[in-house]
């Protein structure tokens, strides 16, 4: 499970493109994974007609395809997991309702990530690393100190997110983390392939592609 | 399953009373179903813990239980069923990801009547009947000719929906329905309980209770 560069999509951010395009675009670019994130309040059958694009698209490239909160539209396009967010369902209900789902679970603390992954939770979101516009409703800023901590705590990669740029990713990297969450350093970037391409050859630095989690060999 | 008296909540229209106090009203007044129906921009994890309470509201009476939409939701909290519209998922995709649960299709001829049922619909929605307020983009009154129409042309049940009061029960019974779904006339009445057991007692003169679908045992 390559986590390194795992961007999130934005309709808000991304222009002029389709959502289409903007994956098409960011995966040419070195995405290793993309999530499908919409918060607009669309009907669940618009959803489900975009994650099956968004699912071929990825399959298509072989990259590893979630959907955030989710676990309906996740199942529905045979996505490999979903990302669970404060608000979405518990990490151990998503677990019994789909268990060969991938779940991630985004955390702010040690305490907060130990949990998640007692739960289950197969990778974790920590952030917000820097301060960030793009989720206003995210919390204080945990800088990079907390992602060595979580990284020291637990056993499951880790994914930093959270305002991180180019300029700041080698910083991010000195934590440990297993790959960098981005979305408008990407997604809203003029160019978002030659922006995935320009963060891929900051992280190829350092080899980031952690094991496979439990035995989920069909993931990627 | 007797799906004869089928009450839907709605937050906007249940007044000062909680969705569980309400459901718990409408159940001691007769309804044979409770489906949750959430359409404001709530969090997954706040639905969740609503769907919760409603289930085991409806598991104490041993009431059938279905989720509006959400695939995931009526999963997370075991409930019978799920009841899906034009905007939700597709039938076919629903029983792929959700094999056990029971599945409702709303519909509006008998085409779309003839098309759940081939998809796997376990029981049908028809309407609306009359015009309602409660659900401005239902589209035009369907009347009482198009139950019968859509009952003579499948084999599963048939609930008839939209501006049902206790006045026009009559006629729509004399349509063959297997049962009545009500939103306004008993959760926005100042006694959701009496006016549950008012429609209990006009749907009582006829035998509405319809066998159980394929090998779902565990449904009441």
């Amino acid at each position: 499970m390559n986590l390194s560069l795992y961007v999130i999509t934005d309709r808000t951010c991304q222009g002029k493109r389709s959502m289409e395009e903007t994956a098409e675009e960011v995966i040419r670019g070195g995405a290793t994974v993309l999530q499908y994130r919409e918060k607009a309040p669309l009907s669940t059958r618009i959803l489900c007609e975009e994650v099956i694009q968004l699912r071929r698209i990825t399959m298509q490239h072989r990259v590893l395809f979630f959907v955030n909160d989710r676990v309906d539209l996740a199942l529905a396009c045979g996505a490999d997991g979903v990302h669970l967010g404060d608000e979405d369902l518990p990490v151990p209900i998503a677990r019994r309702i789909a268990p060969d789902l991938l779940i991630g679970a985004s955390c702010d603390s040690v305490e907060s990530a130990l949990r998640a992954q007692e739960e289950g939770a197969d990778y974790l979101g920590v952030g917000p690393v820097y301060v960030t516009a793009t989720k206003p409703d995210a919390g204080e800023a945990v800088g990079t100190g907390l992602l060595a901590e979580v990284k020291n705590a637990v056993t499951i990669p880790v994914v930093a997110i959270g305002g991180i740029t180019p300029e700041n990713v080698p910083e991010v990297l000195q934590s440990g983390v297993d790959g960098v969450a981005v979305i408008q350093a990407v997604v809203g970037s003029p160019s978002p392939r030659s922006q995935a391409a320009r963060f891929r050859k900051l992280l190829n630095t350092k080899s980031l592609c952690t094991s496979l989690p439990r035995n989920k060999e069909k993931h990627l």
